[in-house]
Parts: C-alpha cells; structure tokens; sequence
C-alpha cells in the first residue's frame, strides 16, 4: 500500500475538489473518470471545465480511465459518484481495493428503487466492515473549496480511527475537519437537505422572499430531524454542519443545483427541462422520491417532501405548493419542533 | 377597554410593520412616538420613510406623541422600543394601562448594564405577572411583512391563554403565528441571533465565501443554544424558528443592519463610524457586551461573541478575529454540539 496515494471516483464538481485537497495535503491523487476526453483535458491542461470551470488542478492529480491503475495501493479511496452510480462504480473498484485502505464517500442521496444509504451499498459492493466506511459531509460549495475559502465539514464513522485517518487525510489550513460518530445522521441530513434546496428555490423563484425561505428551512430542518431520529440517527447531527449547516449553504447560495433547479421549476419548466438544461445529476429530484417512500416506511411525517413531490412528478404547481406548506387557513398551533 | 384597540411603541420598522399587521387584522391601532415630525408624516402621508421608506400604512393606524392617548382602552400592547429604551417606555406607559390588556413585545436584545431580558423589564415597570406578558419572535423582516409576503412567527408566553390571544391578534393569511411556551428560549435566541449577524457580516465582506458563513452560522447556533440551556431555555426552542429561523434570515440577507454592520467593520471603518453611518440603533452591539456577561455569570464558552467582542471594543482585526473562529491550527477535534 502507497501510503500517500489516494483515488478519487469520479470527477465531477465535489470530486475534483476533493482531490484537489488530498493533492494540496501532498497525496499523489488519481482521479478515476469514465470519460477520455476529460481525463487528458484534467491531465494536460490542468482544468475540469464542465465542472470547475475556473479551477487550475495541483500536479500531484493524475486523471485515468483505467479503474486498477486508479485503485490499486490507494490507502484511501474516495467515492464521489452521482448515488444512482455509486453501486456500479463500487463494483467495478472492488477487484483492487487494498485491505488496509479506508474507503470515505461524499455522495448526497439515496439508492434509487433500494433506498439504500451510500455507506450500505459501498458495504455490499466492497465486501468490508462498517468500520472502514467513512462519509465526508457538511457545509462545502466545490467552487469555493478549490479557492482555499475556509470550510468546514465533518466526518463520521462507527470506527473513531478509520474517521481519525479520513480527518488526517483532509485537514488542511483551509479545510477544517471534525469527526463525528453519528453515520446514519450524517448521511440522511445531506441527502435530504436537497428537497429542502429544491424547495427554497421554488419559493425564491416566486419572489416569496427572505421570511418565506428561512420558515421552510426551519420547518425542512424539524422534518429531517424527524426521519433521521427515526432512522437511528443522533437528533444533535442535525443541529451540526451536516444539518444546519449544509441547509444553510444550499439553500441560501445560487451555486447550488438543487436550489437552481426549484428556482427553474417556479419559472413554469417541466421537470424534464429543467434536468434537461442542468446538464448535470440534481440529487434533489431523485431524493424526494426516496424520501417520500421512508417517510412512509417509518411513518413520519414530511409535508415538505410531499409537496415537492407533487410538484416534481405529479403537476402539482408550485405556487399551490407553497402555499400548502405555508399552512394557510390553518389557527391553533404550536411549533411542532417538540415531537423531534 | 375597547377590544379592538391596539397600542404600538414605538413606531421603527418592525414597530410600524406589526402595526400594519394589527391593522389589515381590523384593530385600531395607536402608533406612538417621540417624535412630532414622524406623527405628522404617518397620519398625513401614510408613510413612514424613514424606517420604511416604500409602505403605505393601512387608515387603522393613527400616530400620536400622547402615551395615555395611545395606551388607554388598549386590549393589546406591543412593545418594538429598542432595549435600551425599552425600560423607560414601559415607565410612561405604566399608569394607562387596562388591567386585562396583555403585554407583548418584539425587541431582540437584553437591558444595557443589567442583562435583564425584556420581559423582566416589562414585568418590573408594568407591575404585572408573567402570565400577563408574551414574546414574539422569529424570521421577520419588517420590509417583507409590509409587503405581505409569506411569513412565521413564534408567540412565547408562560401563560397558553395569553400567547393563544397574540396568536388571534396577530394572525393573517400572510403572517402565521405559532405559540410556544418558552420564553426564555425565545428571548435569547432572538437577542444573541445579532451577534452572529454581525459575524456574518464580517466574513462576508472578507469574502470569505458560503462555506465559511455556513460555518459561522451552525457554531453561532450552539454557542446560543448553550447559554440558552444554562440560562432555563428549552434547547429545542433553538431549533425553531425564534432559533435557526432567525438566524438564518438575519445572517442571510442584506436587509439586516447587523449584517451591513458587520460588512462595515470588514471594510476597516471604526465602531464610532458604523454607528454614525447607519443612523439606526444596531441592536447586535450592544448584544454583544450582554451575551459577553451572560456567558461568564452562566460559565458558558461563548467564542464567536468573544471574538465580536475583541472586534467591537479592543481594537482586534476582523480578519483574524474570524480566523480565530476558523480555528486554525487545531486538529483532532470532534463536532462539539454534544455538549449543548
């Protein structure tokens, strides 16, 4: 095993990112990508313009299509794939992962059809224990990380070591990395503060303004509490910077896609123009529908979920939507933080 | 006491928004103020332009100099004056007020010199019982509900009677009320909310980016959630929206003078000089010294106030105030919400 030499999978936005910390924390990065065209771009001019348009790339980031080359004697392997790809990435990484390796994902989303979390599906496909899985969360726009603007995020682990070694691995100056224990929180907060983001873009795009946006967070943030309480998870996760945090970020910033999305959705586009003119994964979309089938499976309720819901994939229009979950003609009532 | 009436002291924007809120809901509402000037101007123009310079106020709003005018007869009084005001208005409304009327107030901010919270101001000026008395707070900006768009606010009150009768005043199709029992929660989360309002004003006119003001953000909450724990609150008040509501819409956007403040300081100009410039009170300065004691009276660990403080008051740079709070140089370090 080479001990400074990590692989990152794939080369999207988070992932360049991510590498370009490993790289800046002196690993020998490869940055593993199904497509040619943007591997020798990543390796010659030193850029990853559909994703990072801006972004010159440390030397140490060596880009490969090929998945042994990119894999074997990593000590650390960081999966970034889109969630509907993780499974098939994963597979194909499996043949060459090292057994002392960790193994950390950054992915925001369920499993489509499963609803597996990523730490599940990266446990299947690898074969190994919960306690070489690690996920990187928290409050982190890619556009500003590879500026070195200061950020935080956590990372969780049932094994403290194996997040110990995530957090060595990552911390740097600018990237500041606390650990954390509470896996299930982690992931369920950053999958589901997408709906949240697409949400607030339907709102902003409506011209509802600032109070309309920070009551849906708030609201967003109790029912993520909700779910994850019911998942198992830690209900002060969601008070940290995988939850409020990582809220905050995507839904108060035009960097994101989620929060682009609803915002395009409020304009009056299908949702097939939408994905359409992105161009790129929007986690937010498929998580609402997977969110909606756990909401149901651990009876909890989450009248955000729902609504966007309706609005994504039943014609529900997005004025009607947030007026329903503006609780109009509704009296009587208490916050209803208290049955977290 | 005439059951439609409603006083309001003192007519600043939020002063003047919630007027406007009891007026739409079909009360008479007596609008007072010092200043003769600005009375002429609301009852002749409709306008109050310096506060709000683009509303046009409902007929239901009368403005007067007259405190018994304005007081008596009243079945609500809202107090909005700034806290440092806030004692000696109370005082000159002493002597009008009805014996059933309940009291609530708006201010964000603790008593200069003592740290009191406003209701205990009201308490002792008003010589009545807390079940008389009732807090509203949460994601509001004074220029959004003149508009009437979308908008939540909590009513805290030790009394379920009293806060059900603000809720009743106060409701409208565009501005939901929700009642909550914890005052104390509610008062600090809405008074200490400036002081990270301020830092988020700091770090975004350092440029530091989302990620950094996410960050700032999530800490500002727990170092408020601590103080509000050791302090009586319920923690979870701190995630509604009096907490991260609140928070989220005055560190987000540029209609917060704590905001703009902060911005200024980033920009090298003196206390004295933001002060001047924006010729409004700030109530997050004078926060600042409150929560600075509280946290000591309560033994709290309060870093981002401290760093405000230094910032404030002892000539500290903003930039390495804010990387103080970025904590460089540390390392193995978990997410410290478990200890709220």
């Amino acid at each position: 095993m080479n001990k400074r030499k990590a692989a990152v999978l794939v080369a999207g936005s988070w992932g360049t990112a991510l590498a370009a910390v490993l790289a800046d924390n002196g690993f020998d990065v490869a940055l593993w990508s199904r497509n040619e065209a943007q591997v020798e771009e990543i390796n010659r001019l030193r850029t990853n313009s559909r994703y990072l348009n801006e972004a010159v790339l440390p030397e140490r980031i060596v880009a490969t299509t090929d998945m042994e080359q990119a894999v074997r004697g990593a000590e650390l392997l960081l999966f970034v794939a889109p969630s509907a790809a993780m499974r098939d990435v994963a597979k194909q990484a499996a043949p060459y992962l090292h057994e002392e390796a960790i193994v950390v994902h950054a992915t925001k989303g369920f499993e489509s059809g499963t609803f597996k979390r990523m730490t599940t599906v990266l446990a299947e496909e690898l074969v190994i224990g919960a306690e070489r899985l690690v996920v990187l969360s928290g409050p982190s726009h890619a556009e500003e990380v590879v500026r070195k603007l200061p950020t935080t995020v956590v990372v969780a682990s049932s094994s403290m070591e194996s997040a110990e070694r995530a957090q060595d691995a990552f911390i740097t100056n600018y990237f500041r990395v606390y650990t954390n224990k509470d896996v299930v929180g982690v992931e369920v907060a950053g999958a589901i503060k997408n709906i949240i983001a697409l949400g607030a873009g339907l709102t902003d795009g409506l011209g509802f303004g600032d109070n309309a946006k920070a009551a849906l967070l708030t609201r967003g943030l109790a029912e993520i509490s909700r779910l994850g309480n019911a998942m198992g998870a830690n209900p002060l996760t969601f008070a940290g910077l995988a939850g409020v945090g990582d809220l905050v970020v995507t839904c108060t910033s035009k960097h994101s896609r989620n929060w682009r999305a609803g915002a395009m959705l409020a304009e009056g586009l299908s949702l097939d123009a939408v994905l359409d003119r992105m161009g790129m994964v929007v986690e937010g979309v498929r998580t609402t529908s997977a969110a909606r089938e756990l909401s149901r499976q651990f009876d909890v309720e989450m009248p955000i979920t729902e609504q966007l819901y309706q609005v994504l994939f039943q014609q529900k229009s997005p004025r009607s939507a947030v007026e329903s979950l503006m609780g109009r003609g509704r009296t009587h009532e208490t916050e209803e933080i208290a049955d977290i």
